[in-house]
């Protein structure tokens, strides 16, 4: 496991996961209008990992502004949370983690030096927390996992997704590290292909057994009896649907019509139970994330547009349990225990 | 709309559908064993198309035996039959097709060169009765489209999958002749794309309007109220389930999740209804079909496998009703009517 985004000598050092599986490499950033370019344009994605792109970018502007007396600091970074709250609408991380980061800045307005300090290190901690949360999230998801279990997932929300570890994925690696027999089926995810892509590197890279399908495959291969239970990750969890990559909602149907539990992996700060799902906005991306496969074949016509809507949801009546880290917890219980 | 298959000069000539939309490229064979490679390999793919491109193929052995005693004729027809019929597993309409061949061939056992003739006079009728088929399908099946309604359809079971027309979009190509403003929202259909690709392509053609969605979005866009009617195509027709293309019963689930009426348009060469699901056998293809999209870029990393079934099992408790040549029934219906 490689982080995917880390703190170095005051810059953002993040993995390029738009060139993944192919080539592994590394992006340095030490302004936060390059953090908030690489969360729009998916260098880094997953809700938890750009949480915390979000927090350094935060860090990146106190930084840069420092030097500047308190009202134009503090309007420079309304300016800054502003460019990075607008990079990707639907995850609730993005919001979540530019307010916490702001509850820091509200608390010393009179020394931009020393919030940027406290800014910088409390991004820090919330990436060791990120870590800490996801090794819970694989503790108690393990518990559900028996040995010898095919596990399905939609796009990825592995190590890959987080700082590091991953919260679909980290039951699989806290059963594995359990001792028990785990072997996964990633989806390929169109149409930016996480699964295909990132999935499989990241579970081939930790010698975990994977086989990609098309999203086509799902519903068959839970037929034909070879999956025991899927897990996803998710952006945003309302107190009626989770939202999670588009084709989840697809998926959770299949499972259910075939008997198989569904479970959401979701970190309390993808929580939002006090929204419904009318108060979302579903992300729609350029059309040629559809027409042409990772920018580069060109499978649609000339001229013919397609529809890209980046999230899916799945209602809470075809969600079996969801797995935070403090526990799993059904719907009733998640919202008297959260809301 | 062109042909995708014809009988020409005693040679069969096919559109090239591997490399659409890119290019519109004519192949010609003039012996069974091309024929045979070309449905494999799915430059000619549908039902009803490759039905027809077995009759053709069929035909042109005829022709190259023809000279042939009575008894080697009849055994190098067989094989000829062998090796059609080995192409694509799953196909009812191969089957049928070589079985109907072989019926002139049976009756006629005394003189090859009468045979071959008789044979390809058989070849061109079943084209030309695939056109009439279409037809009828679409006036039957327009009746349940009204004007202003949106049709999704999965993978393409248009004019490129049969001689001509089409089977799912007969109806809204019959509709719209009939006045109705209809269009079409085509699901890409991985691994090969058949919907962006080729139903994009022959809607565009004819000045249909469509858009292309990911498999991953179909849920979502009913749920967003974005469709009225799903129609797709079928490979074959068993007394328990619809068969058609890899994603067929993810999109049924959704409609039905939805209450979006789902229907398969299917002429009575796809019936089968003598069989149940486990008569059926799943064709696996190529492990590549998924990693490298279009045998052009690769999506996977080196040494993860893929699991590549061509087709999926639809329950008939999701399908709202079956539009064949002679009407729309409820399945009891269906199964009065032809079982």
């Amino acid at each position: 496991m490689i982080p995917s985004i880390e703190w170095v000598n005051n810059k953002v050092k993040m993995i390029d996961q738009t060139i993944l599986p192919r080539e592994l490499k590394f992006l340095e950033f030490d302004n936060y209008r390059d953090v908030a370019t690489s969360i729009k344009v998916m260098n880094i994605r997953g809700a938890p990992a750009i949480g915390v792109a979000a927090a350094m970018g935060m860090a990146l502007a106190t930084i840069e502004y420092k030097e500047l007396p308190k009202e134009p600091f503090l309007k420079k970074m309304e300016e800054a949370a502003e460019v990075i709250r607008k990079t990707r609408p639907t995850a609730s991380n993005l919001f979540w983690a530019v307010d916490r980061i702001w509850k820091i800045i509200s608390k010393y307005p009179d020394n931009p030096s020393n919030i940027s300090e406290l800014v910088i290190e409390e991004a820090k901690l919330m990436a060791q927390e990120d870590i800490n949360v996801n090794k819970n999230i694989g503790k108690n998801g393990a518990a559900l996992l028996d040995d010898g279990d095919v596990v399905l997932t939609h796009c990825n929300a592995g190590s890959l997704a987080t700082v590091q570890y991953g919260t679909a994925l980290a039951p699989v690696r806290a059963a594995i590290e359990g001792g028990k027999k785990i072997s996964v089926i990633a989806d390929e995810t169109r149409p930016r292909l996480q699964g295909a892509r990132l999935t499989a590197y990241e579970l081939q890279y930790d010698k975990i057994p994977v086989k990609v399908i098309s999203d086509t495959s799902s519903g068959l291969i839970m037929r034909l009896g070879k999956i025991n239970k899927v897990i996803v990750g998710t952006d945003r969890v309302t107190s009626d649907a989770v939202f999670n990559k588009i084709g989840t909602y697809l998926v959770a149907l299949a499972a259910k019509d075939n008997n198989i539990p569904f479970y959401v992996a979701a970190p309390t700060s993808t929580l939002s139970l006090q929204e419904t799902v009318d108060d979302v906005t579903i992300e729609q991306r350029d059309s040629k994330e559809v027409s042409c496969v990772l920018n580069e074949v060109q499978i649609v016509p000339d001229g013919v547009d397609c529809l890209n809507y980046a999230f899916d949801i799945t209602p809470f009546r075809l969600v079996t349990g969801v797995i935070t880290e403090d526990g799993v917890f059904s719907h009733d219980e998640l919202l008297k225990k959260y809301k």
